[in-house]
């Protein structure tokens, strides 16, 4: 599981689908002359709903399929899969190193609260994994987390829905109980949710500032690369190369409402 | 692909995942005999949103795994696999019988309508693949089909939104453009949908018959079981055995929303 690694070998990233795409986004931001690998296993989306065993065989999997390619680095854009079975992504790695959205959001929201209560929001594994409050608790353990799993978000933003008032009475629902707990900062910890961040914003208010996992991943990359002398600095950009186990009928649909901009080719890649 | 069969041999029958819990529930009442199979592949659930290709080749495996239990009967509870594989349901059955919901549903539908005006909805692959039409214009070419795919209606479901204002507005959304095109009859062409029944009756008014597909297929069953002699008199009543590729959490909740019973034993299947 070596491989020779230099600043011109790419950066992998999976997701169990689409989701995932919005970390893309934010790397291609921050970090303009990466070469991207992304694997989006939409065969087999959503990991969320299913069970611990399941998750951490498709984990194994997805890795496998980017190891192929000599990754410098891999990035696990799946807030379900960083949280159940990142172990199994870092044993299939071997010596690359391999970044979590969930550790980079967790860490960045420990940095931004002052009254040290922090809420979290993801799918039902993620939730239910209690992985964001005991990451955060190793940060530092005086803070105090309030979690609550919202799994429509993730069909609601797949459906285009992020202006519809089904959202809203949904995001009322869901985040009534959070945001009457005082906390400063809320932690999207779902790559679907940026998709929906206005009407999140709207229902907590202003006072509640917003930890966008992407962005903390984008973040916690810039620094890994720089520490390890692995930034590419070409001057080149490239596109993702963008690889997917299934290719359903919205996909477009989707890769626009994520990225802003046409569909690249995808190759299918059979898992 | 042969084996012999008495009327003592299971009825076999799969969906993508639970929702073919209700047709489990309405062949029970029909048929009280009749021992059933069951598979749910829960772990690739769902397919609505997958392309063909995939569709068809997990049709193949969901009909690989009920034939090792020697089926009389297979019934295709997934109304994306009867609209867009049952020829390969048919191939891996050999002589067995294959019943699909789609076609059980389409001819119920031609039966009950008076204007010739029939609505249908069901997942994006059910709607986009026109099967229903297809079908039921093979019936009779006369009648006017109107369809909708409402993919919300199964994350609804399964959430157990059954009386949320949320779930009116999608379906006041999803079903304004199909009432108001004169139809008679509206055939739930997903069988997650009626969970969803009162809703969708609220918002259709009561002038629109209901046909639910899961009820049509019962009918159907005990028609061939009958013409073939190999309905089950036998007296004793059996649970039936369900089988599923992924124990997800909320499978007993889901369970019980579907069955209105407490959840029985489950075997796991690998796929």
């Amino acid at each position: 599981m070596h491989h020779k690694v230099t600043s011109d070998n790419p950066i992998g990233i999976f997701d169990s689908g689409i989701g995932g795409l919005t970390v893309v986004k934010a790397i291609r931001a921050a970090l303009p002359f990466e070469k991207i690998i992304y694997f989006g296993d939409t065969a087999r989306v959503p990991y969320g709903t299913k069970s611990q065993v399941t998750i951490r065989k498709y984990a194994a999997d997805d890795t496998a399929i980017l190891m192929r390619y000599q990754p410098k680095l891999i990035i696990v854009a799946c807030n379900t899969v960083s949280a159940l079975a990142l172990d199994v992504v870092e044993k299939v790695c071997g010596s690359i190193p391999v970044i979590g959205v969930l550790k980079a959001g967790a860490g960045l929201a420990v940095e931004a609260t002052s009254n040290n209560r922090i809420g979290v929001i993801g799918t039902q594994a993620t939730i239910c994994s209690n992985a964001y409050a005991c990451t955060i608790n190793e940060l530092d353990p005086d803070i105090h987390v309030v979690s609550k799993a919202c799994p429509l978000f993730v069909p609601l933003a797949e459906e285009g829905l992020i202006d519809h008032d089904a959202t809203r009475l949904i995001a009322r629902d869901y985040l009534a109980g959070i945001i009457n707990q005082d906390i400063d900062t809320l932690v999207l910890g779902c790559t679907h949710y940026p998709i929906l961040r206005r009407i999140i914003e709207e229902t907590i208010g202003p006072a509640i500032c917003i930890i966008d996992s992407a962005e903390a991943v984008a973040l916690r990359t810039r620094e890994l690369l720089e520490e390890s002398g692995l930034l590419n600095n070409s001057g080149e950009h490239a596109l993702p190369h963008l690889m997917v186990s299934d290719l359903p009928q919205k996909f477009s649909m989707i890769y626009k409402l994520f990225l802003g901009s046409e569909l690249p080719d995808v190759e299918l890649v059979e898992v």
